[in-house]
């Protein structure tokens, strides 16, 4: 931490300011260099409210030199996290996609829906089975039951589940059933749930909060990896900002920030972070673009009778379609993408 | 739900919506108005979402006539909902005032704090045992251990007590001492955590998200009054905009707005609204000007010591400052505020 | 401007940096504490891009120590600027109330609100001869003819003038009519115009963009107040947020932010503010209690027929009643206000 | 427009209603649909103000059912808007790139550039010679200078001029040199300028303004269109959110969203969008993922030298390599680019 002293400060607000840093056992050394006196403390604790010391007379200033995170950032590791699942590799060239309905809804949906991915070799389902829905008055999810179709629908086709743990009252059951932990958008701030995560050892796949700044979503990060859970993915959903003609906006540019910044891997949402069927392609180009190590996204096979989000869902067909472009794109920004093309939608490029 | 059709919709569009209506049970009439063909719903389910039907071919716009809520509304109820809390009435016209600290830090601050607050006829006092914290290396609360202590501080001083249930897991606990239950700002969507509080017995004090949309906060009301509690106090504590120079924006103007749409009354949250000290009285002032039925103020007999939030927690003597002008003011937006004015504040107004 | 080194710098880029701080004429001093090395520059350009050294390879930061605006700031003058219009002062304890139509309509429309204003006291009519309106089709004002009724009416009622230059080449004209100059929130960073309003010799109202931040529209009178015209005052309308329920959000908060930091005046308009005729009296008396210097208010004899944002115009009677809260709100928080109230609306206070 | 009555209407309301649509000559046709009232209006003027009539008793709530746009729309004109600029088409599948310094700066600077550009085989070469500065105490530029330069340099390697014209005042001058006139960010609802801009026969490249909502930024376009200019070019340049991590927040996922709404063409500014260098390939390789249909791009040869923007330009090796990805990424999407690609960075795709 930096403390600038104001340039007419008097001696006796200077000795204040010394005596307070004494009293917080802040290690400190001023200089005076060219007119300003700076004082630096090498000892300031990671969460030190600096509030403190900017309210104090004879202080213009006060800088944080380190960021409130530390596991999270490039700083203590260089090099991407990558983990498998179920021998399924995270995080490494290739690009790894989450697909599946918004919610569980029937055996008959989820074991449809199974056998097509497994058919395309996608190695991840997604699915909710409690659904946070923001009036009281709409479908919850099938709960229990949910999970074990999900689950049984994995088995047989050799996926993965990923699925939202919605309350921590829910996580030991979710845990029986799931092979990647979601943490939503709501709960991202959620710090009792983000503190029982850092005790798993399954992955964390944590979506941004809608209105969260990137360092807060890494602070978050910071509450599963400091609980001793390396297995954390990053996931881009969507931010609200002042426009409302679309659900979300969705942040592609917070894509490679967040590389910059930490060695975690990004995933984007674009099924959630557009709403609208038809921007879901055009946005999963985009993210694999900006450097996206993984997709999530919402296919049904009959989004007009989906108990919810049906019209942010994409057709199966449409994902063959937005993969016959997302795997060669893939390639020019020197990554992989393991889709089983259909031939009807294999580009010929001459 | 009114539905306006495309001015050159084809036959066959027409006929895939009326049958997308039967099919959904939406009982529907349409009607040919100069040029225009628009079709009403009157049995549209609360919950139902529009982009299903906006999606389809022929269809240019659909307007929803009723708010996603309805306990919550003015419609519902005109006039306003009042309580008591042990005999302390909410709502009326008499300003409600909930002060203490942030955090509960020991027997002695909060006793000191209690008796204070006794001599000025305060009757809530608030005070975190468990705090949402954004770093997991900050303190956060001291538990269990904290909600006795406010208790009997309470209970010496005939306070009602205010403390936040930052998980469902704790809910119980946090019962069994408080008064007011109180939900924060990153918990306002927390729809498990509001469900819960719709069976409680103790009024609910639902803090607005940070990002939260005015009917989003009505929704998350609606919640908490769909299980049956009606006792739900809303209360505006800042939101986040563009600009980073304030900790938040105490959004004012919500207070005026959130009194036109509903009957439930509203407080304000200077200090988290603020996120420094000077600037808690005059956003006071601002709140009762704007017609705010209550204030909660972090007041601390020694901030520059306090575990948390110090920075924007005012003195004891700042707090008789400012009541010295609240209490007028009040009066003249003909509300009252029973604040034991000090005499070194009292105004003399000739 | 304080430049922080990466812990493990190499001693080549440490070499780079102070190269590059003597090729840009910086004059700089490094000094080692406790195992962080930092360089301070005394000469910083205020309009220094640090963007240039956040990307050099070694450097971990870049803090400016100075704010980028200076006549505009408490540092350069510590007593609030204050001065008269033709004999009125602005920026006193006594709270200036500028009221009038959106905009000039007819002779009879202006003619009958200035003798309204004159007759309760009022010192300012304002309105638009050239409005910016958002679509083409829209009213766009009546030009030089409305800015000829606007000063007729004026002179014959003892008030002065306000209303905006939309553009710089009307700045000639609206000069000749006008006694204060009012720039529109989507002029704030015209600097073209703002510069030239440095030039005038007229007091200019500088309404805050409705997304500018705080430190953005001090920048903003920095432009006017450089060219030596030391006559601003701040106007805060409204900003944009997430939530559209209201047309704008009257930021209240920045109120006393913006007194903490600058000596200027800081006015406050409720109309443009809230865009909805009730929500005026609530936030103009929250204005008020959080510190503003004077109001600006659309008030309309037939607000169903106005021309321009008629739901946003309050009528006479409702600013009488308006006032008869706003006079003794203002004495509670040590200001005044010289309206001539009415007698219906005289509150006897016991 | 379409007006729904409260359903406890009385009478006295409904008659009230419908004299007042009588006075302001809508024509109108109620109907009664279950239980519904409902008002069509045919003749709505499109600058129409609803809160008129929201703000009426027994109105609940009234639509909109035209856009507010007519030109710019999509039903007003299917087919993408394409036209050729000195022979070079724009709009068409063919992405046009436009590239150059933020500032002309000097001759050698802008032959450098311009030469470098010609041997690519890029047709546009950008740069400002009067810059909007949000301090007064930066560079402003070369003015007419700089634009006698920047077109002496394009004449002599068979380039397009693209540069901004800062205020109407500058519009005749700025023309002289021109190929293509730019409107800035802040200008994007500088109406006066707007409405030149519609009278000139040049096309115009209107930048989003960073708080604008898609809809006002086609409500600008419509300015330009409406008075009989039809080359416009759409700028999508950066928004501002929340955040404040980045300088902007490129908005990608608006690109789409246009496209769906407009037949203009939309082009990206990733370097305003992002601010940092490093952060302009991916998020140029993502607005065309997402369907840009051109790319604004400053590149400058001694970037650490630049006279504003040096750390979001890009050297010309750095445009190289991006442009090794973007061609072929543009094959992937169905469009083409080109540009000369360099031996080195020639992908070898097996």
């Amino acid at each position: 931490m930096i403390i600038v002293l104001e340039k007419d400060i008097v001696q006796e607000a200077t000795l204040h300011i010394i005596g307070k840093l004494h009293e917080l056992g802040l290690k400190n050394h001023a200089v005076h260099l060219n007119g300003q006196s700076i004082i630096t403390v090498s000892n300031t604790p990671v969460d030190f409210d600096t509030r403190v010391l900017k309210l104090m007379n004879g202080i213009k200033d006060v800088f944080e030199v380190s960021e409130p995170y530390k596991l999270a950032s490039k700083s203590w590791k260089k090099e991407p996290t990558t983990f498998e699942v179920n021998g399924t590799p995270v995080g490494t060239s290739v690009i790894n996609l989450m697909a599946g309905p918004c919610a569980v809804e029937s055996e008959e949906q989820i074991f449809t829906m199974a056998e097509f991915l497994h058919s395309r070799n996608v190695k991840f389902i997604r699915g909710g089975a409690y659904k946070p829905r923001s009036s009281p008055y709409s479908f919850q999810g099938l709960g229990k039951e949910g999970l074990k179709m999900l689950r049984a629908a994995a088995d047989k086709y050799d996926l993965n589940v990923v699925t939202e743990v919605v309350d921590l009252s829910l996580l030991d059951e979710v845990s029986q059933y799931a092979d990647v932990l979601q943490i939503g958008t709501r709960n991202m701030q959620n710090f009792y749930l983000l503190a029982e995560m850092g005790k798993q050892n399954k992955p964390v796949l944590l979506k941004r909060g809608m209105q969260a700044r990137i360092q807060e979503w890494l602070m978050a990060a910071e509450y599963i990896l400091s609980g001793g859970n390396e297995q954390v993915i990053l996931c881009e959903r969507g931010i609200r900002t002042f426009d409302t003609i679309g659900r979300n906006t969705l942040d592609v540019s917070a894509i490679p920030i967040v590389k910059e910044l930490s060695h975690l891997p990004v995933f984007s949402d674009p099924s959630h972070g557009t709403g609208i069927r038809n921007r879901v392609a055009p946005m999963s180009l985009a993210s694999v673009a900006a450097g996206a190590d993984g997709l999530l996204i919402e296919v049904h096979h009959n989004p007009d009778k989906a108990l919810s989000d049906g019209p942010q869902s994409i057709l199966p067909a449409q994902l063959d379609e937005l993969m016959s472009q997302l795997c060669p794109l893939a390639n020019v920004v020197g990554r992989k993408l393991d889709y089983q093309l259909q031939n009807s939608y294999l580009r010929t490029e001459s």
